[in-house]
């Protein structure tokens, strides 16, 4: 080992090899945050939304919070059952996607993978427009320009997973915990003041809301069940994210199915307790809050409120009365809580990749996806995210509560089909299963599914009816153009396949080589071109030279003639200074004349490092290498000659080889191997 | 034939062969539109800028208009007599960055090349912003917003020379001829008015200039000098684009040289006559005419014009007078003028890449500018060009006066150089020659050289002195930069082709070669990718495959030895789903084993022909022909299988190659043949 190995080793830290990957995966006390701060965030802006529909009936209707409350932690709890029994049935990290594709077809796969593509970029901007609003409760001067805020954020985002970010636990793990400690703290001072009688007024405890024109009066039971069933919906919110680790078994410590199931059953815990504990606090501190758009419901003491009165957060609102004596308090619950959504969003930037990757190996989106190798496209993919999410923001003015209309819809119908998929699985499992004891265990399985499935259809058909004109038909859409193009995507893949599928006479070997080495100057490619072509011991060889000044030409010839070259030149005259053309048109005449030979074309290229040589060279060479493509019968081939600066290009391609891409830890597949092992 | 070839015949016209060609070359009646457009179309701002010159000490000053006018109907006699030398010595059509490379050394022709793209830049800028001028004359809304109107203009020209219109003489000769017949019409009847006494007196008569302070009363010898010196060297803005004709010989009829002489010698008659009339009729029908920024100067009766109060250009407002009585004549003339300088702009757009080409043949230019075949390089020179003009017209907010600073200092700063290297080129030629004849005529030529070399010295020395600290410092710094770029390119070439220079070792031949055939389905393109390896008779042939996934392996190996495969198949392992880095590594470890062998990778890729298929296929063999270019000791071979679709790129490349791209009629370079001719 050389001092500068040893240097390295120093600065960068000891390398592991390949086999010792499984130090990577991740314990479950790093697996939490990871995976939980999608799921956790939704607390930031879930129970806002219940109190904002029951607002529509006046500050009476929040007697009924507690019990939407209630509901939706069932629902949840139902949910998270049915994952658990997932993450053992589908250890593959395949999540919703695989359980729907291989229980009830590709068709509801893609229909799943088209819920959850239109889901990512609905987490983006519901997370990052929930996120400004938290910004903007903590820095005034940011009221009014959340979608500008917003928009700037998921740039942020988007450059950081372009730039390859290496999604760590510990780039999770100390902002989520923080997020648990502060909002279970906050709302176990809150209960503390609650049972003790101290608990304070939040700043909206003294206002007065006015119902919407029509739900004034004691409400018909009808109206009464819509109003709910609103609020119920929104605040279902809550449960997005929790399918998560469902895709992420792969990246978890052994026994993964069991600590992911573990992981999952925490999660759930910790998400209902903080839900239930903020809707109860709220309502005992005599919140009022109302949709931002119709602030002049809210008044004090029969007068409006002041032109610049800004509406808090609900959380916001709660650890500004729990905390009105210690500040700090406050500034760290409205911090983290921002922070959380913004990991939240980053999220998606992780789990977009990685759904991509899936759907390319099914042949449901472009096969680049598929490969880890390919850099554009995984930034392909990244920018459609980050633009999609930002047009949503803009055009909903990051507006949390109407984007919220969009949201789940996507979520519920893989949630549904993904049950339905589960029963499917362990109804077949039970058909040839005949130990009792693994009997029983499916059959409790497949209950716990049934269970989850009936209270998600109920949720689904909810949600259908009570958004579907404020803002779902728009998420519907997206996910049908998504499914279509898939589907076009996959049958196009089908038709290659089905024109590209070998029979016999395609073994038949060409019966002679004619090779032709492309001559531009007498210089070492040229020289190493014909060398690795005469290696290949062609019927036919020569050079070829396009002629575009006569006075060139001979010159060459001449050279030619001086170094006693053995290979015979041939020059092609182009008036107008073309050089693809002559070359293509002289391609096409030898494999005319000659239908059952193959054309070989060397094709000398000096490659240099830097971009703006890169710039400066080659680019007949590209065009031309595209252009024998489209001609039958003949193969090109690129000789290569390293000029000295090429040197900083395969460095560089090979530390690119080594860059973490977003959504690897997801999958498990963190190589801590450093370029230096390959430079060998 | 074909009923379809009929058909198309009939479509798309009569089929010229190559050897026909001399017939699309242009006789001098079309020659003398194309090539005209610029050195015309100043007349449509020159006499405007002396009158804001002489404006400056009050309208007495317009006392020396006709002398100006006069001096400048000298030096630009001079200049075309000294071009139609050069169009004989130098038939090429390389100009004066020939003329000054052959005879001054390639730093002076740099320089040239220099000065020569800043003005293509400038004489898009200045003929826009112009135009857009007199648009806002005809089109009153459009006062007020000409940077914007004239940006819109540039895209469009960018737009339609990305597309690749026909630069045809029937596209220049129409507007040219109507501009001719247009303006010289109406100095005519003008002057016929001024005879007979009849002369109107043009709207701007009867306002008073006021004197700009410290010019009021009479001025001191140096100070009426230097006035003098900045409307003449204003007034030599006439001047620019008599060049073209240079540059333009290879597309004239036989005798070249001659018609081009001729040409230009009626091109400087036409311009001057222009030039003179429109000067004195403004004079002469009591023009008052300042600059834009100094409307404040201008009183009628001692009062302030109305703050609305627009000043038409010179032209303008002499066609408002001379046509008071019939409408229809100020609006052609108004109309043309404006067609004229738009067409002048677009010579820049067809100059620009035929400077780019030559510059490429000698090194100063990427390659790619030197290959017709290369559209990319084509468009972003354009591009260039076109978003150059746009910031330069925005920054002076498409004010002429203020552009025209800037633009006249590289125009003389090629003539200077392009005169002093005939004087050179005669002198060396006077050395050998002994024929007294040819010998008189050549001295006689250097002779109008000399004058014409004294003339334009003297020029630029005035307009540096008098415009250097108005603008046209901004041009030479921007010579600079292009100056010390192009040498930079040519360093970089020099540099490269000494790496490159060939000695004896380079004819070694490989001892070995190692033929690896890439397979990832046992599908028609890996059955041809290995039918041509094997054609090769590599010493050692194998296929290789990645596995990524343990289930599609086994099923390749299977059908591999079900279909009894002659060649042996390598399964190369990658954990993390890589395709590239496996192969990569692979192709190093052959070399490296054996380092005086050759490995031969053969890529099976498959080609379709539409822009949303080539997304979704190939990606792979992209990035890993990139990276094999880097391998030492690696030759990558890609064997194309055409798809069905295929057909439709081949077609497209076809007629993209037949596609008149800018600046071919300038080269003589238009071929007429359809791609059908090709497709047999």
């Amino acid at each position: 080992m050389g001092v500068g190995d040893v240097s390295k080793r120093i600065l960068l830290g000891r390398k592991l090899r390949s086999s010792q990957l499984g130090e990577t995966l991740l314990p479950k006390r790093i697996a939490l945050p990871v995976f939980a701060s999608d799921a956790l965030s939704s607390v930031a802006y879930a129970p806002d939304e219940v109190f904002i529909m029951l607002s529509l009936a006046g500050a009476s209707a929040y007697m009924w919070s507690w019990k939407i409350a209630i509901a939706v932690a069932i629902v949840m709890a139902a949910v998270i059952a049915s994952y658990r029994q997932t993450v053992h049935a589908y250890p593959s990290g395949g999540g919703d996607y695989e359980v729907a594709t291989v229980n009830l077809g590709p068709q509801a796969g893609t229909t799943v993978a088209s819920a959850l593509l239109v889901d990512y970029i609905l987490t983006v901007a519901v997370s990052i427009s929930s996120g400004a609003q938290y910004a903007a409760s903590a820095i005034p001067a940011l009221s009014g320009h959340e979608a500008t805020f917003g928009s700037l954020l998921v740039l942020l985002l988007m450059a950081m997973n372009l730039r390859g970010i290496r999604e760590s636990g510990s780039f999770f793990a100390a902002p989520t915990y923080l997020f648990m400690v502060a909002i279970l703290g906050m709302c176990g001072i809150g209960l503390f003041q609650l049972f003790t009688g101290n608990l304070p007024r939040v700043e909206s405890a003294d206002l007065t809301i006015t119902p919407e024109p029509g739900l004034e009066g004691p409400l018909t039971t009808f109206a009464l069940l819509f109003l709910l069933a609103r609020a119920f919906s929104s605040g279902c919110a809550a449960l997005t994210g929790v399918e998560a680790i469902s895709n992420g078994v792969p990246a978890f410590k052994r026994p993964k199915s069991k600590n992911a199931a573990t992981t999952l059953l925490l999660l759930g815990m910790i998400a209902i307790s903080m839900m239930v504990s903020v809707i109860v606090l709220a309502r005992q501190m005599g919140l009022k809050y109302v949709d931002p758009h119709d602030l002049d419901r809210l008044t004090r003491d029969g007068q409006a409120l002041p032109a610049d009165y800004d509406q808090h957060t609900v959380i916001a609102q709660i650890a500004e009365a729990v905390f009105r004596d210690f500040p700090p308090g406050f500034y760290l619950v409205v911090t983290v809580t921002g922070i959380i959504l913004v990991l939240a969003a980053n999220t998606a930037f992780n789990g977009f990749p990685v759904l991509g990757s899936i759907l390319a190996n099914d042949g449901f989106a472009p096969r680049a996806l598929g490969s880890r190798g390919d850099r554009l496209a995984y930034s392909n993919g990244i920018v459609f995210l980050a633009v999609m999410a930002i047009v949503l923001i803009l055009a909903f003015d990051a507006e949390t509560t109407r984007l919220i209309q969009l949201y789940i819809v996507g979520v519920f119908v893989s949630f549904n089909l993904s049950q339905l998929g589960m029963i499917r699985h362990w109804t077949r499992l039970l058909q040839t299963e005949r130990d009792p004891a693994e009997r029983r265990r499916m059959v409790r399985s497949r209950l716990i599914n049934a269970i989850g499935l009936s209270f998600t259809a109920v949720v689904l058909v909810i949600v259908l009816v009570t958004k579907f004109l404020a803002g779902a038909w728009i998420t519907i859409l997206a996910m049908i153009f998504f499914y279509a193009l898939m589907r076009a995507i996959r049958g196009h893949y089908d038709k290659v396949s089905a024109e590209l599928a070998a029979d016999e006479e395609d073994r038949v070997m060409p019966t002679r080589v004619h090779a032709i080495v492309l001559v531009s100057k007498l210089h070492k490619p040229t020289l190493r071109a014909l060398a690795f072509a005469k290696a290949t011991r062609p019927n036919v060889l020569e050079g070829i030279y396009v002629s575009v000044d006569p006075v060139a030409t001979d010159k060459l010839l001449a050279e030619w003639d001086e170094r006693k070259m053995d290979v015979p030149l041939k020059v092609l005259h182009s008036p107008y200074r073309e050089l693809v053309r002559p070359i293509v048109e002289y391609a096409t005449e030898i494999r005319r004349s000659n239908p059952r030979g193959v054309v070989a074309v060397y094709i000398p290229e000096y490659v240099v490092g830097r971009w703006w040589e890169q710039l400066l060279h080659n680019q007949t060479a590209l065009v031309l290498k595209g252009r024998l493509l489209f001609t039958p019968g003949v193969m090109v081939t690129s000789v290569p000659y390293q000029l000295r600066s090429s040197q900083i290009a395969r460095e560089r391609q090979l530390s690119d080889d080594f860059r973490v891409r977003p959504g690897d830890l997801r999958r498990g597949q963190v190589d801590e191997r450093h370029p230096d092992e390959l430079r060998r």
